[in-house]
């Protein structure tokens, strides 16, 4: 028998409820055991609720699980979700009221100021705000949150440069993949040939999402870092993986070849402890003068590296460079995975 | 017989030489009497010298036009060149020199103090520099320049803020058409489903020109404009239309309104004089949340109208907004075509 | 006072009933006064109503028109319909009952005997199978259909051939554009970068429509030509225009040189008549070796004219060949114009 | 010290020369020890001379490794040949002149009698043409050739049902991933939202490499099989995995389920002889109704498997279906190496 812990997806159809799926296949630590997803779905199994876009072919062990309606009863205590903005508003109160460990890929509760919004190489302590959600007093249940898949990149490429340098001002373009606007989401006669200068609400995840992240925790309140930030946000036809052009401004003086070290150094909670699904390297920086690029870099990692490249002086701010980061994989669904492996190895699931 | 006056080409077979030949085909004040090319393609009839890649068919009338060799015996007094930057270093003077007007589209001689590099609607005065250049006083040869494709749509968008309330600092960061790096220019391996974060000097160029035609004309030399400008620039899959997304600090103070009025106000003496390639409108604002797109926009004006979007606060410097042009018509052959038109206007041909 | 007739469209938010609005706006002899579509639409301005997809701007005639509901009352004698098959099946008998003359797009009763699947170079003279319909005798109604967009290139390129060498076998493979699926039709996450080698229905379209416009009406029923089909349909990353590998074997012998002054040659009522809406020449063979190509060829004649390539010989039959067609165009919108132009010119609509 | 045979790679700066960097890698039978390419490139090494094109990085064991000149002095007995055309035809009888075993992947010596062309899962026997060859008879050096990419998974997937049930007419359109024509290769502005109907002498390739594939060999020459075949040839906005449909007449009766069995259970000498490159399963048929895809597909058994699927009746012929195969896998480096592989198992390299 297996010793795995159950764990459950809220959401199990999306592309993101996929990703998870693929990359729980083989988890030494967690065993999916309870699919959830829409009324439309619930009742049907996997395999014909589901329109499979990955590479791998589904799991046969999910193919034939019956999803569940998304309610609490039945649900392991584990839970996965992810959900448009407005359903999980709704839901993952109710599972973490039900005393469900609920991590979320949604946008609903990322900004309230007890839930953890957490990349686990960059802000493992926000984890204590835990401790004050109302839910965990009341039923053991809690809340953990990773951010938007636009903002995970670039967080993890400026928390080296802001811990060692200090951000003062952070402006960013971004052109990001289809895959980010989840299936069937982009029509392909609106981005064949064309680039979309608009995401809806993805600039103002951006500005919000970062700072917190790259922020400090204050009793049972998140206090977000302390840099003004500008975001423009594009959507490209690229398959997967979010390129970001970033140019910084930094409180210390740093030269080129010091921040590149800041980068290649990084390690966190998640390589120290070895966590299943961490990079070896988070942050790998290309010297190459046409890298990172989303065809060949997205996969870095297994999907969970972000790479950077193109360091070099920017005449308005400091410093300028390019992000890259594989948009389902680190920001999202192996986000949320991190972020299960990390809260299992501090103990939250006893 | 014919009134027009006869004009070359010079650098006829590459992607920017192919649109000065389709917008010259009914031109009202001029006439394609005379294309050069390379060694190789010398002595040849155009149609099989030429890898054709409109979509409108090849004139029938430089269709059977024998490639002449790249030297100006035998050109005709007015000549359009579209040559890669070494080779215009070195045949653009001796076109000049032996009386030509070389109404360049290249990068060698742009940034020369005594060339203007001239958007007609900006900075129609700087023509003047002609006077003070050697090539005058020597042959009445002269040599006339337009920007580098990105940073002309940019420039454009620029002109009116800049006029109104002072331009401080500039951010850009602009997403390129394959259409940009000529035929066979980019693999396609390359880009398909991909973004290239990097074009061989187009940040430098862009940070240079867009300055100096934003400037003034200080005696017999170009003072470019004193604002500060930091551009990254990135290819992706679109065939024709560069997009960039843009930040700026103004000098005055300025409500949205009186930005958009800024730019759908705007005209120059191409709209003045009524020059025949000159758009009614050269700058149209959109205020659908989703636009500008290359696909839907970039042919605005049939190509020479340069469309903005997306005007809103920015949270670092003032106003951030997208800006959209077809690159190889307003920024490379329609460009050096406008400024021909403007020439032959104020009086330079005679 | 206008004298045009004014018509109305069924279906008018889709992709084929935004080229017909877009073919339509300055069109002189119809004018469009009715639009209609599904019940979520019915009610509101054309311009909150439709996403619109196309290049050239929504013409202001229609931007303001508040669409009706999908049913005669209030339609004008002239309705043209692009509706799903179901829906179709079920409303377009309506209109004709009530009296209208439907001009159709949709697949619902093209194969049904007693209606004209019409393409007017091809088999105008199957329009009298409308005397021959209950509707007609009824109230005057009737409707007349144009094939699947796949069927419709084929057909034109066909027709020739098999008025002069007769048709026995055909074989084709479509390589079909995203258009063609409608708005939002295939998601980008299906397509790029891929093919898909299944169209729902396509094929068996293609194998039944494409005779019965090249055979003869006999009394109140047209009868399918006699020769044998298989069609393979397949869908690219192209937006506008199917590209179709063909070979086909002949009941007599035909040469190269005759097969193409056959395409050549080719007119029928709509050049005859000079229709408005008829390309001068309706197939269009080009003797590059690697063209038609859609991104150069769709457009040809406005997008009504067929282009044909690569004749030679096939080692299994006698002749192959590619064809391609602008599907929304020739193959919709364009071609159901084409119908109603050659219905008015027959005298149907007095 | 290791044992595995030094092999090297004629071609190597190529896309299919790092395709077979790349599958050697790690290979338990060869080991990469020189590297040759045109002269342009010998001397320099090959991470300076390659500009690498795949996912995985460039090994470290080959990036310092100095390109040789493409000449027999100094080469191992083993040399894999990825040559143009011209090229091929001059150099590879040198090699095998030498005593090499040229294992190609180029078109010059493929239809030549003597010159066996191999598919290991198909005509392994072919094999025996070597000892007829001159070369063999000299210095023990030979000639074995793979076939065009086009040609590979469409011979995988008839193998079975020519051995069982009998060709007598394969018909077959093409759309063709734009790595087949290496690196550069297609131009970007040639393909984007584009299809180009021509690939040179593709259509040749695979109507007369197909047959000797599934022929017989008699004495000393190989003798194509006896069925007429014609092949359309597109090429398609693809990064990797050629899509086929097919349509066949066979000369024995068979159902839709012999013949999916007999692509299931098709085997060969490589999973026989268990060869470290053989796919477990050569042919996998996707009851999916809309599968096989390149996305989807092309990786299926490491690149190695053909996917075939959409086994339905066709009016014309009997049988048609869709297949796909990864070009540059199976298709050229991973069909040059089974074949060495194959070679090495029946003791040709000792």
């Amino acid at each position: 028998m297996s010793d795995r812990l159950s764990v459950g997806i809220l959401g199990a159809t999306g592309i993101v409820g996929q990703r998870l799926i693929q990359l729980l296949e083989r988890h030494p630590w967690f065993e999916v055991k309870w699919l959830a997803a829409s009324e439309r779905s619930a009742g049907q199994p996997y395999r014909e609720a589901a329109r499979w876009r990955l590479k791998t072919p589904m799991p046969e062990s999910v193919a034939g699980m019956v999803i569940s309606p998304a309610s609490p009863e039945g649900a392991p205590r584990i839970v996965f979700a992810s959900l448009d903005g407005a359903i999980a508003r709704e839901l993952e109160p109710q599972f973490a009221e039900a005393g469900c460990a609920v991590i979320s890929n949604s946008s609903a509760l990322r900004m309230q100021p007890d839930v953890p919004l957490v990349i686990p190489e960059i802000n493992a302590d926000h984890l204590r705000l835990i401790e004050a959600q109302a839910w965990r007093k009341k039923s053991r249940g809690f809340v953990v949150t990773n951010s938007n898949c636009s903002a995970m990149g670039l967080a993890l490429a400026l928390a080296p440069i802001h811990k060692h340098f200090g951000l003062e001002k952070v402006f960013v373009v971004t052109m990001q993949a289809v895959s980010g606007a989840g299936y069937p989401g982009v029509a392909s006669l609106d981005i064949l040939g064309n680039v979309i200068p608009y995401i809806a609400q993805e600039e103002e995840k951006m500005e919000a999402e970062t700072p917190k992240m790259l922020g400090s925790v204050n009793g049972s309140v998140a206090v977000p870092a302390d840099f003004v930030m500008s975001a423009q946000c594009n959507r490209v036809a690229v398959e997967d993986g979010h390129t970001e052009s970033v140019s910084v401004k930094l409180r210390k003086p740093a030269t080129a070849d010091e921040i590149i070290a800041a980068w290649r150094d990084y390690r966190g909670v998640p390589q120290d402890k070895r966590l299943p699904s961490a990079p070896e390297q988070p942050i790998v920086y290309d010297c190459a003068p046409d890298r990172p690029q989303p065809r060949f870099d997205a996969d870095r990692g297994a999907g969970m590296a972000v790479s950077v490249g193109r360091l070099r002086p920017c005449p308005l701010l400091d410093w300028k460079f390019t992000v890259l980061s594989h948009n389902t994989i680190r920001g999202a669904a192996g986000a949320a995975l991190l972020n299960a492996e990390l809260l299992k190895a501090q103990g939250y699931f006893e």
